[in-house]
């Protein structure tokens, strides 16, 4: 049986050793793990089917399987993925901030890694491979945990990318496999050995980890994304960016849940818009005045707060700007929310007012996503405002530390006189 | 009575109003707060007599009274402090990443307030100003609880600056005060108003807080700092180095709690230092090998844990700097640890590989803080390694949204197609 406690400790070692390993290392090891998966293909095609047939058996629903499936199309994603990846920029050892503080006395803000992660995701295999290799490539060890669907290809994916490190030099102790709910309770106490805890899951879920554990904790509860159809709106945009947010993909986070059209233009719009949504098949509620100009079915209080990740959208009208920031203020998860408009000052206050990750002008709100922004891939989507917001790649898996450089100098120096603050900026990089 | 849930309530519509506001204008509350205390200094003073009066009949300890004694030195440093605070540049609003994502749509990511903070801080009431401060110029709201023998001259001072902050049109709500223990239980509650908790205090209080709140918290607990004497080490800045680290203030968390020193050097140095520790009245304890070279005490297990905030200090002789790495890594608190010594690739290894806020290089642990890192002033010292690590001053105190300027691209589009992604880095601020 696994030791949690003994995979913790295990994993902080190879941490503290991937902190100071170098570039070039950590890439040949991204490099080696698409070899390696490439070579061992056959056995992981053969794992994933035995997997795949046993949740046919328990009559997985079908998009499930689909997510649960690992064959060539996958494969060719995670090794381009990798390559990709090998080619980014090094997250870390980078020196964000350089200034004098007393003469000889130099400091240097310079990025590290967080240390050990543990990360809980769904039942796709692919995301163990991206996730392990975002750690991997910001110098972090991770404990994982996916879904037991998938329990025999995460074991040969997992082993594959533990045995590219080691070719490399690297310890293959950088991704550990959790294989039990008890696994991720007992790593829930384990603070003193873990610094961060990623849960991609339900919003209970993520409670659930909060609720249990002293270690700091970054998920993603909702993603309840509102449009806003403001009265300086081009329709004809506002159509098409509204049946994209609902309806391009509408089992993922970054999908529109509510619409707030302006007053003034209501009836223009949503006519133009109603037969596009249901040309999608998309069940339309609405409040009083939308069921006054198209004929749908009422919209309740507990609408403005759903997450359907369905083809069902709310829409409500609003008198004003305001009224449709506050409504998404209220009612939204602060995930992502987008403005269509022509009018620049209502845009510039919508961006600046509406507090979430992700404020959009005249953009469909699905382009919330890590590979969109180029950050190569994510780990997950923050939709807190800790430490990182939004899709978190390379950079959100990173901490800094201050280097001083000094030559002896002394507090009691700078108390009595002798010495003087400067507080100089450098702009140079860290030469230790 | 207080009612914190109308409190965080009104702290959340404040925080939103401030988000929005001007520069100039969060700059001209930083000057009338000034301006308002000394106007009001001989009420604040008389209030701060009050509350000295009653610790001194409690018998509180000297140093204590000292910190709770807010009169005209206090007064000056921090007017000085907010009319510093109101040259800062602006720490929101700032552009940190540019891309095109395709054609015609551009993301921008963009600095913001966190929000509502609550901060939970010891009896010094010139604390509560620069929290509050440092809070209103990063655009945040905050809940502030200190000591409760600080309670009449926190309302006063608390009174000043909302008065000041209304003055220019800003919410006086940006700051309330919470009085009492149960409003920081119930303050811990308010995870859908309150975005982070800031407790300053022992390491049991921050526990406490981790435990019984969803909210992030950023805390610090102990500061077991050390300083390391290699065998390359200019003996004399060592010893320099060590006494300043211990003595200069032994009440802090950057004090020295631990020195650590490389046996070859160890029978040179330690007579060196002993009776520059003695000068100062240090109690100083050590293992075997350092009780075979100078007459001290032994230290235990304990000591090597122990934060004594005292004139005591616990001496090691390691084999190694791979040995002083591992044994600050293990028992250390990750604040701020030293390096003495002349040899770079031995200063490089240690900065590297210790796993702490702040890594030295022939400098006193004591320079760990934010005035001294030239930040203004700081909210706190964060050891864990999420969103701010070491010394808290206003970027600490931001996180950042993603703004995307589009002209109606469709998911559909880069999915199907029509359009490529180009991820070309602009380096160019948001227009809105």
């Amino acid at each position: 049986m696994n030791d949690l406690h003994q995979m913790a400790h295990d994993a902080r070692l190879a941490a503290w050793t991937l902190a100071a390993s170098d570039i070039d290392t950590r890439n040949a090891a991204l490099l080696a793990m698409a070899d390696e998966l490439e070579a061992r293909q056959a056995d992981i095609f053969a794992v994933n089917k035995a997997d795949l047939a046993k949740a046919e058996q328990d009559h997985l629903a079908a998009p499930l399987l689909g997510r649960l499936k690992f064959a060539e199309e996958k494969l060719a994603a995670v090794t381009a993925g990798l390559r990709a990846l090998a080619g980014l920029p090094d997250p870390i050892g980078q020196t964000t901030l350089s200034r004098e503080l007393t003469e000889g006395l130099k400091m240097y803000r310079i990025t590290c890694p967080i240390g050990v992660i543990g990360v809980i995701f769904e039942s796709r295999p692919d995301a163990l491979v991206q996730i392990a290799s975002l750690a991997l490539k910001s110098g972090n060890a991770v404990l994982l945990k996916g879904g037991r669907e998938a329990i025999n290809t995460n074991r040969a994916l997992c082993d594959a990318l533990r045995a590219a490190a080691e070719k490399v030099g690297l310890p293959a102790d950088f991704a550990q496999l959790l294989e039990t709910r008890e696994d991720v309770a007992a790593m829930l106490k384990e603070d003193t050995l873990i610094d961060l805890i990623i849960p991609r899951g339900s919003n209970e879920f993520v409670r659930y980890i909060m609720d249990n554990s002293r270690i700091p904790v970054l998920g993603h509860a909702d993603g309840v994304c509102h449009v806003y159809v403001d009265k300086a709106a081009d329709l004809d945009m506002a159509v098409s960016i509204a049946v994209d947010s609902k309806t391009q993909n509408v089992a993922v986070c970054n999908a529109m849940e509510t619409l707030l059209v302006h007053r003034d233009v209501a009836a223009a719009y949503l006519p133009k818009l109603l037969p596009a949504l249901q040309a999608k098949n998309v069940k339309v509620l609405g409040d009083e005045t939308v069921q006054s100009i198209i004929p749908v079915l009422p919209a309740t209080e507990e609408d403005w707060h759903a997450e359907y990740l369905d083809y069902t959208l709310s829409i409500k009208v609003v008198d004003s700007l305001d009224e449709a920031i506050a409504h998404i203020n209220r009612y939204g998860s602060h995930h992502t929310d987008a403005i269509v408009t022509a009018d620049e000052a209502a845009a510039q206050a919508f961006l600046t007012r509406v507090d979430s990750a992700g404020v959009y002008h005249n953009v469909s709100t699905r382009f919330a996503d890590g590979f969109v922004y180029g950050f190569g891939a994510e780990v997950g989507i923050a939709t807190g405002k800790i430490h990182a917001r939004g899709p978190m790649g390379l950079e959100g898996l990173t901490t800094y530390k201050y280097k001083l450089l000094g030559s002896g100098q002394l507090m009691a120096e700078m108390k009595n006189g002798t010495r003087q603050y400067t507080h100089v900026l450098l702009n140079e990089d860290c030469p230790l």
